[in-house]
């Protein structure tokens, strides 16, 4: 096989309270990334669609990381890459996440499966770690795996994941505003009160348990962010009116995803969606945004091979 | 009915990862507290065995909570109080929790039941407040309603439960040597760094997860703390060494309970528990303090009448 086609999804991360990390994958945005093997050993990003991405293959998160798998295996091999975007960069959707996981697990595919998908995560997170200057999983995790992932630990790295409640909907909702992940990181808090931190964990557990025991009330309730959202709400034009909206109409668990300006918002009734689509459309066309509206369920296979 | 017996348990709280939020309730030790109506409307604390508890009742936790019960009922009734504890206060086992939520417990039942257990907890909590001097809920929520229990917000006071592996068994470890619950608390750090504080979360969502899933080896990693152990490990003589001895015997999970001294550590098989109890008795005797060593698995009843 010289040549092959990758879909790597989409993810959340943060999901509230779980700075840093949760990170949840959705289904039907994402990378698509055609691969074909080269004669020679260069990296080469011959096309970018939906994205205008760096051809300099130091500076993209997809070779960045594909150069650190091979080097891994010691393997001189070539690429030739052509990756078309669903989601713009910047979007809070972990766009280079998606770059990073979808070329490395094409590339090891390529290469007739040296690695099993889990153990490939190092590579995919050294192109995530160009594209965010620190050494992040909660999108790269479910790019890569599919699923509801936990970061327990980053030294070492330790991620498990947790079951999703069948009937668990997920609505996206990405105005076109440009919200820069440094810039978002900048606005944190450093330190945490204990109690503060308290009431943070006690969410985290909150979340936990409710998506083994489907307990949406409690999801609901448990997808609060005490760091973030207060003030990274602030880069996010609508945002205190999209969440009204939410609440009053069967959300069960919304927050900014990522460092936004995307916003996530749980569902348990399908049903539920569409007036709420609706109110958010006319929301962001008075506001003047153009807007991208998803619904999906937690994707569980995340990056797979198309064709 | 004009008399009665109750139990009510010991508990572990924080369980490493925790703090201030998770608290189980273990079987076989604990207050037992028999009540006798009175025809006048006083609290009398007639005896206490095993401890000498303050008979005056503005300042004993039991007869504290059942003043603010009765209060909120409106009830003029009077009590007789005889408190048998199987461990001293100031143990790390929550024995103010278990005075507090057998009191209320049991004075519940002989007015007929005019509340659901749970709705007790804000009663027994102003006992632990006058006993703590700030209100918890980690140690009174699993004295009286058993479980492992996850406070998710004080304001408004906010509890769930998770299930635990039918095969989890608890040692606890009870080393003769005070502690004061003010000054361990005095001892922790009042901030956290969000990376630091992120891992505690991280880990707390390993503990949840675990509990669902019986995943023991991601229990043992999980139940770590970064906040309390690390101060409040001095003033346990032994403790590195009891540490020491659990790991390398079969513990999945190992920790202070509560302010300590007590220690608690969880096993996935009871046989690993002989050769482990035997080698901590050594140690001790060694050190030159009464130890109590006690089996338990996870008790799900809490509070119950015993007579």
């Amino acid at each position: 096989m010289d040549q092959i086609t990758v879909f790597s999804p989409a993810s959340v991360a943060n999901v509230g309270c779980g700075y840093d990390t949760f990170g949840f994958a959705i289904d039907g945005i994402g990378d698509q990334i055609t691969i074909a093997k080269r004669s020679d050993d260069q990296l080469v990003l011959e096309r970018s669609i939906g994205a205008d991405l760096p051809t300099n293959p130091k500076e993209n998160v997809a070779t960045i990381a594909v150069e650190a798998f091979l080097n891994h295996l010691g393997s001189r091999a070539g690429f030739t890459f052509t990756i078309k975007k669903s989601f713009k960069p910047g979007s809070g959707l972990g766009s280079s996440a998606s770059s990073a996981a979808g070329a490395v697990f094409g590339v090891n595919h390529l290469l007739g499966n040296p690695l099993d998908t889990k153990d490939l995560l190092p590579f995919v997170m050294e192109g995530e770690a160009f594209a965010s200057k620190s050494y992040h999983a909660d999108n790269v995790a479910p790019a890569l795996m599919g699923g509801f992932n936990v970061i327990r630990s980053y030294d070492p790295l330790d991620i498990f994941q947790v079951p999703t409640p069948e009937n668990l909907h997920v609505l996206i909702i990405f105005p076109d505003v440009e919200v820069k992940t440094s810039e978002a990181k900048a606005l944190l808090p450093k330190t945490l009160a204990i109690p503060e931190a308290r009431n943070q964990w006690a969410n985290v557990a909150g979340v936990i348990s409710a998506m083994y025991s489907a307990d949406f009330e409690l999801l609901k309730k448990s997808v609060t962010d005490f760091i973030a959202e207060p003030v990274r709400k602030k880069l996010i034009p609508g945002y205190e009116e999209v969440k009204r909206i939410m609440c009053e109409n069967g959300s069960v668990g919304f927050n900014i995803s990522g460092s936004g300006p995307s916003m996530f918002s749980f569902f348990k009734d399908a049903n539920d969606l569409e007036g709420v689509k609706q109110e958010v459309k006319e929301l962001y066309e008075a506001l003047g945004f153009d807007l991208i509206l998803h619904t999906s369920k937690i994707n569980h296979q995340g990056s797979k091979i198309i064709s």
